[in-house]
């Protein structure tokens, strides 16, 4: 196994991002490590769900990837709300009328609907990404992962004196030294083809570049990567090893809701855009009506990070609460394209691990016709 | 080595697509396999480069590349530009003169200066390509490939009675059972990062989904790739062998301009980009001066291919003439950010034979380790 590994104290090297505590554990489990996307849940959520992992990984590794922002736009929902212009809200409410959206039942922020992306519904702040740090630091976690900009020094400090690993998400390999200077144990290279917030630079191209940059930090290769092809071909490009996401969201353990995962199952790599429509930054999103409206000729262009989110959350929150089908979607990588059903993160792991001995057997194969 | 490259004849599994023939003998010889990108060439300026290719590849297979458009939205330069509107014209007007981009000297269609993209100036019209076909067929190429669209049937025929192998460029997984009932015998996967015509999904992704569409014909990887721990995770994707073009643009041996070449050498991947500008299909190009104004609020929407192509190709052709040099550019992938010198061909491939063996040593360690 690599060195970063060995570290990790994991004996697959596939790190799984996933919101549900359930596909975490059962990754760790696995041998691999799972890593709980905590960024958009509230500090007592997060203190539940570390408590749960703490006794359910069994003493295997697990981590958490959190957004430590390095300023905010603002952090009272009503205030960013009066940021709205009147068009904007108007061509929401004509969307909502179209589409058969009603009023939402949850009160905002506080969703606890089982089933929906968290993101949408809690605002990134800085005062949440502070009160999310101050609960995880108290749990025993092996990494912890920074999804957004270098960590802050504070982070740096506590994660080295409890002994954590903590990463550092590049979209650039221009990134790389701000990330370094940060003091990163680990790099993740997140290519274009990856849910979430991206950059234009593939995985094919980011990760050699990222290496190369890196030095001796060790790099782990993320975008579109869902098989054990990908992993062996992550780790020819330097890496040591992959960041998974989007082949988790349709699994058995998921608690996306059935419709989506359906959605997920049934989508190509083409039905995944990088749209602005959810939280004014770039994310890639499974292609819905809500993404498809925020592209037409008539649509007002997205607001700023976070008032596009404040604008657009109680419409995304009430289509999952009344089952407006439309609507629904998620963050999504085009690794859907290679999803084709449901099944339990183990049979994925299970034919990873075929998939990767076949191609380590591939490629030695080529090194012995050639020696 | 590979199936394919056993049936190519060569004993490195890289194909190299320039404009230059040149550079296609270089890769040949070193054994590869150079494929010249004649698409947009006069049929006499094909038959003289062919016959010096016979010569000078002494033995050593060489493909050609062509488009084979099932239609053509017309012939006639006089007819075409006819159909371009005022407003467009003035737009291109006044960038000319805010540039200062004097008049062309040569003659449409037959620029014959050296060191410009000949893909620009030569209209890709139905006529073009069955001359440049009939040129074609009467020379010992090993591989055929039929860059936009499955191969029509009479080029099917006679590529089987002339015992060339024929290819098919899919850029989704949902094109490639079109190319396999055109019958092509190789099928190259071209992704979202490559330069020229390319949709959006990445190699990383499209790579394993062509793989498993595509049954016994054997896949290329095309996009992004120009190391040789690239060509070793194309391998473990599936891929028989990689496609590369843009890591030839900057060689010593690549008769483009050497503005470019330093353009090339210095540009990140983020400073290419896919822009309808140049023929009105989206191709993936150098971010130019030219580029940046057809995404300004002002500029018109770029007009439908071929259209676009008459209006774009003499400011285009003038700026090489007259080294007008924000305006040069050149079709390129994201590949460009991993080229970082002007070198000869023959040192591009002894470093990527050298990356290709640092990375099966890495992927076999980790068999072993698992073993």
């Amino acid at each position: 196994m690599t060195p970063l590994c060995r570290r990790l104290g994991i004996d697959l090297p596939v790190l799984a991002f996933s919101h549900c505590r359930d596909v975490v554990a059962a990754v760790s489990r696995a041998g691999g490590l799972g890593v709980l996307g905590a960024a958009s849940m509230t500090p007592e959520d997060l203190d539940r769900d570390l408590t749960w992992l703490d006794r359910e990984c069994a003493g295997r590794p697990y981590g958490v990837d959190l957004l430590f922002p390095a300023k905010s736009a603002g952090d009272d929902p009503a205030e960013l709300a009066g940021r709205i212009p009147a068009d904007h809200r108007a061509f929401v409410d004509a969307l909502r009328t179209r589409w058969g959206v009603p009023v939402r039942r949850s009160e905002p922020g506080h969703n606890r609907l089982g089933g929906m992306p968290t993101e949408i519904d809690h605002l990134m702040t800085h005062a949440n990404a502070h009160a999310l740090w101050e609960v995880a630091r108290a749990h025993p976690i092996r990494l912890v992962a920074s999804a957004l900009g270098p960590p802050p020094a504070e982070v740096r400090a506590e994660t080295t004196r409890r002994g954590m690993l903590l990463a550092g998400l590049v979209g650039d390999p221009r990134h790389v030294r701000h990330q370094l200077a940060a003091g990163v144990d680990v790099l993740v290279a997140q290519g274009y083809e990856a849910a979430g917030h991206t950059g234009d630079i593939t995985t094919m191209v980011l990760v050699p570049q990222v290496v190369a940059a890196a030095g001796d930090v060790p790099v782990v290769a993320a975008g579109g990567i869902a098989t054990g092809r990908q992993v062996v071909a992550a780790l020819a490009l330097g890496a040591q090893a992959v960041w998974t996401g989007s082949v988790w969201l349709a699994t058995a353990e998921s608690d996306l809701d059935p419709v989506v995962k359906e959605k997920i199952v049934a989508a190509a790599a083409t039905d995944t855009e990088k749209t602005t429509s959810y939280t004014g930054k770039p994310t890639r999103q499974l292609t819905t009506v809500w993404t498809e409206a925020w592209r037409t000729p008539e649509a007002p262009a997205p607001l700023p990070s976070p008032v596009q989110q404040v604008l657009a959350r109680d419409t995304v929150v009430s289509a999952f609460e009344h089952q407006v089908t439309p609507v629904m979607g998620s963050a999504a990588g085009q690794a859907v394209g290679l999803v084709t059903g449901v099944r339990s993160v183990a049979a994925v792991l299970d034919d990873l691990r075929m998939q990767m001995a076949d191609a380590v057997e591939a490629v030695t194969r080529l090194a012995d016709d050639a020696g």
